[in-house]
C-alpha cells in the first residue's frame, strides 16, 4: 500500500544515473561504470591503483574492471577530462580535509578486515556526538563516544581514547576508521573486551568538525581552524576530555582499565598525554606517530634524550608504579615517520622502556591505521 | 610549532582546487566559482534559481553572482557538459535518497530562519545515534536522540518525536532539517522549552539510514529497502520506539510533556500514531502530510467518514480525556499534497475536531519543514 505514494520523495532537485557502480563480481573483481556521454577521456583513481587507469566507453558509458582486489575498505573516485568527480551511483562518500572520495568494502570470508568494516547483523553500540566545557582552552568542544552494546543495560565500562591525525577531527574515526564496525564486531565475536571508545578533536584552536561549531561553513585547510591560537596545548587540556568521561559515563577507573591510541599527530598526542598524565594509561599504542614536531634534523632519539623534561617524563612514565602494561608501537615500512619511530625505539632500548612494535607494509595511510585499532583494542583491558 | 608538520595530512589521494565559492557576499549576493579549463558548457543548478543557468568562463574558471538572496538554507549543484557536478569548493553537502547537493546559508540578522539553522556560539546539545530492540519488527533499529545542552546537568524533559519523509531516515532531520541547530537556538533565545527531539526511522522494512545496517553499502532507492516486508507497520512498531526512550531517558511523562510531529510520510505517520495511541499525544503536528496512502480517487474527508475503523479513532482521539492541546496542520499553497489536507480539515470542521492551520508559500520542500519545526516547537508543551 505504501508503495502507491511513489510521488512522496523528499525535495529530490536533481536526476539521477541508472547504473550499478561499483559492482563486486563473484570472481573477486569489480566494475566501475559512469555515464560520461560528451567527455573525451574518462580515468579511474584509487587506492587499488598504483597509478589512474583509463576507462573505455560504450554508448556514453565509461566502464572499468579490475584485478581481483583483496579484503579491504578501498577509495575511488573518476576523472572526467581532468575534473575530479565522484561516482553518481555510489552514495558511500568519505571526506578527508576538503577531499571526498567514494568508497566500497570488499570481504572474502567471516573475520577478515573487509568484514570488520562492515555494519554486520550483530548487537550495535551506540554513537553520541557530545558537547563538553574545557576550562582549560575555554571553549565548549565536541566529541564522539561509542558506548559498546551492552551499556545501555548497565555495569561499567574500561575506556580507550582514540585520537585522529592532523588534517582530522572528531569524526575521523567514525566515517574513515571505521571505530564503531571494528568495535561492534570485535566484540560480538569475543575477540575485545566491551569497552567506551572516547574520540575527541585534536585541534586545540578550534571546536568541532568543519561546519558543526560557531565559525560557521568555512573551507577547511589543513591545520589551519581558526585565526586566534589555543590558550593551551591539546595533551595540557587533555583533562578535561577524561573528568568529563568520568563524571558522565559508567567508568572503570585505574590503568588496567584506561588506554590511549591514535594516528599520526594523534600518535604524538598519545605519545604527549601518556608522559603528561603519568600512572593514568595502563596501555599506549602509538600509530605511525609523528614524534619530531618541532622539526630540525636531530633524531628522535637525542632529541628526547638531549631533553631534560621528556627524558625525566619518560623515567617517570616507566617507574614501577606508573608503568603501562602496554607501549604499542605500530608503523609502515614505507612511513615518510618510519625513522622518527626508530629514534623513539633506539631511546627506549637504550633505557630499558619496553615497548610492543609491529610493522606492517605500506605507509601513512588509513588501511593500516584500522589494521592498527583491530590489532591493539585486541590486546587492551586484558 | 605544529605547523611545521605539514607534511602530516591524513590520506589525501587527490587533488584539490584552491578557489572560494560559494562567496557570499556583502551586498548579500553569492558568486559561485568552478574550474573546468576543458569544459564547453557549465550551468549552475539550485533552489535559489527557477531554472539552471549558464555559467561565463575565464581562464577555465566558471563563474555566476546571484541576485540578492534572503535568508535561508539553499542548496546547489553544477552541471559541467551535461553532468551534475558538485562543488569541489563546498565540503558541505547533502544526501536526499541517491542525490547529493552542496548547501549555503544565508543569515541577514539574529534569529533570522538563516541565523536558526547555522550554528551559532550557544550551548549546543547532544546528538546520538541509538540501537534499540523492536520486538514488534523483530529487528534491532537505529534512532537518532536530541539532548537538550542542560540534559547533562539533571532533571527531565518533555519528549518530541519528529518523524521524516518517505526517501528519508533517521538522519535525514539532522542533516537536510537541520533539526539540532533549530532546538540549539529556539532553546538559547528562550522561545522552545528545553526538550528531547526523537528522530526516529520511519521505513518499517530496514533497520537504519543505507550503509548503517547490515545489508551494506546498498544503492538506495525510493522506500525500497529490503526483499522481505515488514513485520508490522511504522505506527504499530511505535510503542517500541516510545518505550525505549521512556525507559533510558529522563523523560516527563503525559500528554503534556509528550508530541509528534512529520512531514509527508512522516506526516502520514504523525496522523496514524496519534489515532493509534490517544492520549498519548498532547501535541500532534502534520508537517505537508500524506494523507490519501491508500491511493484512488476518493476525497480525503469522505475516505475517514466511509472508513469506521478510522472514523471510530478519530472520536476516541478528540474525547474529552484525550484531546491533543494542539492539532497542527502546515502546508505549502502549491504542495501536490494540498487537497488530500483540505480534505483532513474539511473532515474535521464537520465533526468540530479542533486544530490549528498554517498555510505558507511553496510546496513539497525542505525550506517549509524546517520553518514548521521552529513554529510547531515553539506551540509545544507551554
Amino acid at each position: 500500500m505504501l508503495m502507491s505514494v511513489s510521488a512522496l520523495a523528499q525535495q529530490a532537485l536533481f536526476n539521477t544515473q541508472n547504473l550499478t557502480s561499483p559492482e563486486i563480481n563473484k570472481d573477486g573483481t569489480v566494475t566501475f561504470r559512469v555515464a560520461a556521454p560528451k567527455a573525451v577521456k574518462v580515468e579511474l583513481t584509487g587506492d587499488f591503483l598504483s597509478k589512474p587507469v583509463e576507462m573505455k566507453e560504450q554508448r556514453g558509458v565509461w566502464t572499468y574492471t579490475t584485478p581481483v582486489l583483496g579484503p579491504e575498505l578501498y577509495s575511488y573516485q573518476f576523472k572526467v577530462d581532468g575534473l575530479d568527480y565522484l561516482d553518481p551511483s555510489n552514495v558511500y562518500r568519505n571526506r578527508d580535509i576538503v577531499s571526498f572520495t567514494n568508497m566500497f568494502i570488499i570481504s572474502k570470508e567471516k573475520g577478515d578486515c573487509g568484514d570488520m568494516y562492515s555494519v554486520n547483523n550483530v548487537p550495535h553500540g551506540n554513537v553520541n556526538r557530545v558537547w563538553y566545557d574545557s576550562p582549560t582552552l575555554g571553549t565548549q568542544r565536541r566529541m564522539t563516544i561509542y558506548t559498546p552494546p551492552t551499556y545501555e543495560k548497565g555495569g561499567s565500562y574500561p575506556v580507550l581514547y582514540l585520537l585522529h591525525g592532523a588534517g582530522g577531527d572528531e569524526e575521523a574515526w567514525v566515517t574513515l576508521g571505521r571505530a564503531a564496525q571494528i568495535m561492534d564486531n570485535l566484540i560480538a565475536q569475543g575477540k575485545a573486551k566491551p569497552m567506551i571508545v572516547v574520540m575527541s578533536n585534536g585541534n586545540a584552536n578550534c571546536d568541532a568538525a568543519p561546519g558543526e561549531w560557531h565559525k560557521g561553513f568555512y573551507k577547511p585547510s589543513f591545520m589551519s581552524h581558526s585565526e586566534s591560537p589555543a590558550k593551551a596545548t591539546t595533551e595540557e587540556a587533555y583533562k578535561d576530555v577524561m573528568s568529563y568521561v568520568e563524571k558522565h559515563y559508567r567508568v572503570q577507573k585505574g590503568k588496567n582499565n584506561t588506554a590511549i591510541c591514535g594516528l599520526s599527530m594523534g600518535g604524538f598526542h598519545t605519545y604527549a598525554i601518556s608522559k603528561l598524565y603519568p600512572g593514568k594509561f595502563g596501555y599506549v599504542g602509538l600509530f605511525s606517530a609523528a614524534l619530531n614536531m618541532g622539526g630540525g634534523n636531530t633524531p628522535v632519539d637525542q632529541q628526547i634524550a638531549n631533553d631534560k623534561t621528556i627524558s625525566k617524563q619518560f623515567k617517570t612514565l616507566f617507574s614501577a608504579k606508573n608503568k603501562p602494561n602496554l607501549y604499542w608501537i605500530g608503523i609502515g615500512k614505507t612511513d615518510f615517520l618510519f625513522q622518527q619511530n626508530v629514534g623513539l625505539r633506539k631511546y627506549m632500548d637504550a633505557n630499558n622502556y619496553p615497548y610492543e612494535y609491529y610493522e606492517t607494509e605500506d605507509g601513512h595511510i588509513w588501511k593500516n591505521w584500522r589494521n592498527y585499532l583491530i590489532v591493539f583494542s585486541q590486546k587492551i583491558f586484558k
